[in-house]
Order: C-alpha cells, then sequence, then structure tokens
C-alpha cells in the first residue's frame, strides 16, 4: 500500500487517478510530466519521528510510506543510506563555517541513480514487465542495469558512444543488453523511446517516468534525519536532465509537510559551463532551449532537459539559484574534496562543490550559511578524465639514492 | 583504552608490553611478525549481545573496544558496515543451498583494506607520526591515501609499476605522494622499507605491522553479527599477502573467545594459479617459495608473502583448504557476480566465488554446506580487465528498422 492522492500534470494541473501504466499526461503528451501528490494526513498517522527511530533498515526503503512503491521489495541492492561527512578540512579550505558532504558515490553501483532505478524497477514489477529499458550518459545505466540484476529483470540500456570506458564494463557485467548508439544522447533517447513503444517494454527513462522522482527523493531525506531533521541552509547538487533537483526538492518538500522539518533548504543548482541549459533560461529569463553538450561532466551534459519543469520550480520555490562551473573548476574540485575529505567523485559528482566555491567568490552563499553538497556519483566511474586533475605520479628506479633529492624538494612543499 | 594483553612473536612466541613504536619481534626480527593479544575475560564484561544492540554507529568503529586503537577516531571515514547479501540468484546458478556474499568493495575507496589502513593510521597519530608510508599492489595504497586525507595525515605511498591507471588515479586525488617504482611489488616494498627506516615514517605495511590486521578481522565481525552471530560452515576469501585472510580468522576467534559465537567457520583462501605460493606450500607439503606475480588479479599477485604465518594457521586452525583459479575462472565469476546479484568485484575481489565454483566441482564444499564469499574490492577499480569479462556493446546508428535484426537475435537467447 502507498499514500498516493493523485497523479497531476505539471503543465495543465488536471488531476488523475493512480495508474502504474500510465507516464505523461493524456492530454498534453510527452511534455505533460505527471507530478505524484500524496494524501500527507493519512501519511502523518504512520510516519512521523517514532517511525523513523524504530526503524532499523538503513536503505532507502526505510522510506518506502513516503514512496509510490506497494510494498519494499524482497531483494534489492542496499541503496541508500550514505554517508553524510562534516568536512573540517574541506570547511576551511573553502572558507564556510559548516560544509557537509552527502558521499552518493557509495551507492551500491556508485550514483545517487540507484535510488531511482531501484524504484523503477520495483513499478516494472509491478506492473508485470519483464524487459525495462532506458537511455543513459551512463549512471542511469549502470543503476538499472546493477539492481534489475539482482531483482531478477532484463535491462536494455540505449548509451550514447561518448559513454566513458568504465560505464560500459559495468553495464557488461551486471549482464544488461547494451545498444552503443552512434550519436549522442538525443539520439539515444529518441531511439530508446521507439523501441520502448514498439517492444511494450517498461519506460525507466527519467524524464518520463514519475516515480523515478521518488526514489530520487530518498536523498533528501537522508540528509535531514542524518542532521535530526535540522537540514542546512542551502543544499547544492549538479543538474542534467533536472530530476535529481526535482527529486531533492520533493523529498524536502515531504518532511515540511510532514511537520518534520520547519524549512526547506535553499537548493543551488550547478551546471557545466559547456552545457547549461537550466542556468540560460534563469539568467536571461528565456524558456529553455537546446544547447551544446561540451563537458568532461558527462553525467550532467544533457542538451535538451526533458523533464524541466521540476528542475525549475525546484530552485524558484526553494528561494535557491543557478550557477555554472567550467571543466578546470570542476577539476579543481575533484582534487580539493580528494585531498581535504578522501572522497573521490566523478566531474558531475563535484560539480557541486565547484559551484559552491564559485557561490563563495561570487557572494551568492555568506560565510556563516550552511552548506550540504551532494557528490552524485564515484570518481572511479571515470578515471581518464580524473587523471586531468592530479599531477603525474614519481617514476623511479627502485634506489633509495634516487629518492632522497625528490624527497628534498617535497619537504619543501611541506611534506 | 583497551584490551591489549600483550604482543606475541608469531615465530618465537616471547611476549611483549603493549608498545606503539614496536613493529615486529626484537629478537627474530623483521620475520617475527607480532600477535596482538587480548585479555578476553575483561572484555566480555563491555562487549556482548547487548553491546551490540544498543550500538547505533553503524561502522566498524562499533568494535572499538575489539582492536588496539585508544579510542574511536573523530575525523574518519565511514568504513566498514557494508551489506551481506544473500544471494538467491548466485546459489541457484553456482549449486548450492545458502551462498551469501560480503560486498566489500562498498568501503568509502572501495576495497578491505580501508579498514587495516583506518586502524593504521590510528596508531599513526597515537605515535604523533606526521607520515604515513606504504607499498602496495593498489588497494592497501589507495585505502591509506583516502583514509589519511579523511584523518589529516601526509601518504607517501611506493606502487610498482603494473598498478592499474584507475588506482593511480585515486592515489593522486586523495593528494598521496606517489613513488611508481621501476619494478614489481618486491621492489616497491623494498625501497620503502628501506626509506621508512631513514626517515622515520610510520610504517603501514601489513606484512609488518601488527595493527592493520586488527582493522581487517572487523570484516568477521560484521558477517558474524549480521547473521545474528550465526555465520556460515565456510568463509571464501582470496589470498595475496595472507593478512586478510588472518584478519578474518581473528574476528571469528575474538568472537569465539568471547562466547558469541558457537563456532569458527572453516576459512577457504583462494589464490590466482598464477601467483600461488600458499596454495603451493599446502598442496606440497613443504615451506612457501618465492614465486612469479603472474595473473591479472593484481591485488592478490604477491610473489613473496610477508606474513605467511598468520594466514597459513587461519586456513589449518579453521580446518579449511586453499584452492587456486586461473585468470578465466575469475572473470567467468565476474561475469556471474554481476548478472546474478548486481555486485561488480575487480578480478582479486571475485577469485573468492570463482574458488568456490572451483571447491563445488572438486566436492571440497558440499550443496548443504553454508557459504560466505567476501568480496574484496570493487570492480570499477580495474575496467580494464573487466572488459575481457564481457561481450561488445551492440554498436549502431540511430535507426530502429537497424536494432528489430539484433532484437529478433537476442529473443532467441530469451529477452
Amino acid at each position: 500500500m502507498n499514500f498516493i492522492k493523485n497523479y497531476e500534470c505539471t503543465l495543465c494541473h488536471r488531476l488523475y487517478q493512480p495508474n502504474a501504466t500510465v507516464m505523461t499526461c493524456p492530454v498534453c503528451g510527452e511534455l505533460g510530466i505527471l507530478e505524484i501528490n500524496y494524501d500527507y494526513l493519512a501519511m502523518k498517522k504512520v510516519v512521523n519521528r517514532d517511525y523513523f527511530k524504530n526503524n532499523q533498515d538503513y536503505t532507502m526503503w526505510r522510506y518506502t510510506p513516503l514512496m509510490s512503491i506497494e510494498q519494499r521489495p524482497e531483494m534489492a541492492l542496499k541503496v541508500g543510506w550514505t554517508p553524510l561527512y562534516q568536512t573540517l578540512n574541506l570547511q576551511k579550505a573553502v572558507g564556510f563555517d559548516l560544509i557537509y558532504v552527502k558521499d552518493e558515490g557509495l551507492n551500491p553501483t556508485g550514483s545517487l541513480k540507484d535510488r531511482a532505478s531501484a524504484v523503477g524497477i520495483c513499478k516494472a514489477l509491478e506492473s508485470n514487465a519483464s524487459v525495462i529499458a532506458c537511455s543513459s550518459t551512463g549512471n542511469a545505466a549502470s543503476s538499472l542495469a546493477g539492481n534489475a540484476a539482482k531483482m531478477g529483470m532484463k535491462a536494455v540500456i540505449f548509451v550514447p558512444k561518448r559513454a566513458p570506458k568504465g560505464k560500459l564494463a559495468q553495464l557488461g557485467i551486471y549482464g544488461a543488453e547494451v545498444i552503443l548508439v552512434d550519436g549522442d544522447y538525443k539520439d539515444a533517447f529518441a531511439l530508446s523511446k521507439e523501441a520502448i513503444a514498439q517492444y511494450g517494454w517498461y519506460n525507466r527513462n527519467a524524464a518520463i517516468n514519475p516515480h523515478l522522482i521518488e526514489g530520487k527523493k530518498t536523498v533528501a531525506y537522508e540528509i535531514a534525519e542524518q542532521m535530526d531533521f535540522k537540514p542546512t541552509d542551502w543544499v547544492v547538487v549538479s543538474v542534467g536532465d533536472g530530476c535529481t533537483i526535482g527529486g531533492v526538492y520533493k523529498g524536502f518538500k515531504d518532511l515540511y509537510e510532514l511537520g518534520l522539518i520547519d524549512k526547506i533548504p535553499k537548493l543551488l543548482g550547478v551546471q557545466a559551463e559547456g552545457c547549461a541549459p537550466f542556468y540560460e533560461a534563469w539568467i536571461k529569463h528565456r524558456d529553455i532551449l537546446e544547447t551544446e553538450e561540451n563537458t568532461i561532466a558527462d553525467s550532467i551534459a544533457v542538451g535538451i532537459p526533458r523533464n524541466p519543469q521540476k528542475a525549475i520550480q525546484a530552485v524558484r520555490q526553494s528561494m535557491g539559484a543557478w550557477i555554472t562551473v567550467s571543466d578546470q573548476e570542476i577539476l579543481f574540485a575533484m582534487s580539493l574534496l580528494g585531498k581535504t575529505e578522501g572522497i573521490f567523485g566523478e566531474p558531475a559528482g563535484v560539480a557541486g562543490l565547484a559551484g559552491l566555491i564559485k557561490a563563495k567568490q561570487t557572494g551568492l552563499i555568506l560565510t556563516h550559511e550552511s552548506i550540504t553538497v551532494i557528490v552524485t556519483g564515484n570518481g572511479l566511474k571515470d578515471t581518464v578524465n580524473a587523471m586531468k586533475a592530479i599531477k603525474e605520479p614519481i617514476f623511479i628506479k627502485p634506489d633509495l639514492n634516487l629518492l632522497k633529492p625528490l624527497l628534498n624538494e617535497l619537504k619543501k612543499e611541506k611534506l
């Protein structure tokens, strides 16, 4: 059972009865992404402080009654309850009083997207589908493949040809059927859409499927709960198609409606300079336009965001802001996070931190404001780009005499 | 405070008073690896079933009173409390009634070695060292680098030149000083030893330092606790220098001495065919001899195990066995684990599973015996070898008509 009240079209605001097979608004078509509304009054009777205190299930499944699934899956990867660290070294280096980092790279397949994929597969199983499919720049794909393997479902995945090798290896190991499309994310998305319609597969594309955001929102629940329901002033997250920031907002909004938190944090949406359709629309007060996909942060390189409404609303309604960062700033953030906190994020994963550093420089976020940065993916997914962020290791013959002059040099750098 | 009774030389069995700076037996020299003995009677008064029931610290630090450190570190990565899964799909595929998998790849830097490195850094801090150093085939290094960054200590790391790129990227991101030695593991170890002696750095080499095994043993505590203190008949783990299997045995032995478990599981030590000094010594009833390091499983490619006693005793005293697996069998196990359970392990990480499959074939382990397989490291660390375990993805132009014949082919394979 769940506490769904109805589905609401984000464009025309028509309401629909919950129905597992409807994906988008029958009137507005594909652009009419649905929002799932809950009966918070009924939910409140089950979900309160005591519910959390007595719950020993330290995974995202502890939030089952707040989601759109019928029941906790029996066989599932241990998604969620990732570490939230106060960053004593990092906050000092960046110049804020209080920065927390939520390390989503420690999810089972290495990214926040596990939360969405796991819910997608639950819904696919509820609708008796035997195949689930998606198009993805990488993490949606690998999370779908891994979670589908555990839950006994076949995954077909359409990826653009620029997907890093490491991510392809992961898909293959999880036994997914991988279709590498000779084109970019748009082409992969279009082909997946046609194939899903043609073959009747369950659709995991986050842009279309309203349930995936219901998985992603659990990251906000965890941030709040891990801070004893007193979240920070700001939450910072990198943005590609917009579903993740939409989910973060929804999670905090749910908790606010349930009376579990007093305020919704301001959301800072961070995009790569080389692919920033949300930022461009916000700064120029215009609609979202298709842009190029020109950044090393492949997981947020989305030139046509398919689900823009929820992301735009997330920033607007939280009184947040948008910001962009260069690839160089992303690489700097990657190195800084690693050496100060021992956390290795992929480029899109650390873009949020790069945005925070910029927000400090521009005065958008003030020193005394408290911040949570979500690191969305594990750096091991893309070591090719990580190599650009570091200095070359010292390569020597095994001879202590050769080491000495090198160490003398290092000592000057306070070894 | 801790419950250390004394240090005991594993060769001459002389006893020494606990002392943070002594690493090996002063009489036997470097081969006299020390074992740390505890006062179990005193420990029992603190550590019992209730202690675990009331402990909300879901990291390896919940076991602080069972370790050799003075106190829980204030700033530390969230090491441990990794998922333990019952593997419904895998156990069916392999033909056992009950297989659990402990996914150590979900530790903060991606391997079981985080447990050892975290303890090593605690001891380095206790002895007021400012630099900690090690030689490593990879995971000891990356775990040292990541944990040192979080705990504010400088790490110097000697790696052999065959270390995979992904692991080097990780070290650099964590800000470690990396010395890439033009040679194999032996050469890197020798140079690190000289440098540590010369510069007075703290020594994290697992072979020498008796505290590291005290970190590794926590994986056994978790396996037991996550099974309500009824561990399986067998625990399977891949073996390189021997410290990990030594730690696993010590963990179970501690729990047995404390009366928390009724039996110590039999340990199956799995080595790669191309580098199997323990197996060779066991099967031929002779001493350990230096062997070549010829396997894709780089994390267990150790031609001269520096700490053989504890590993040999672990298998002998648990009534266990040794087995070897080929690189092909490792790649098969990697793919099988991924597609049945959604777990992606590196080659050394899945060598344990490969060994279990072989133990089934040879009749060493019987269908009705229960088994826990420890997956020691994350597959994202070595995607180059993972690519060898999978089929090539389908590469097509974005055209549904091109997809159709491919899917018809796949349907024959029961898509």
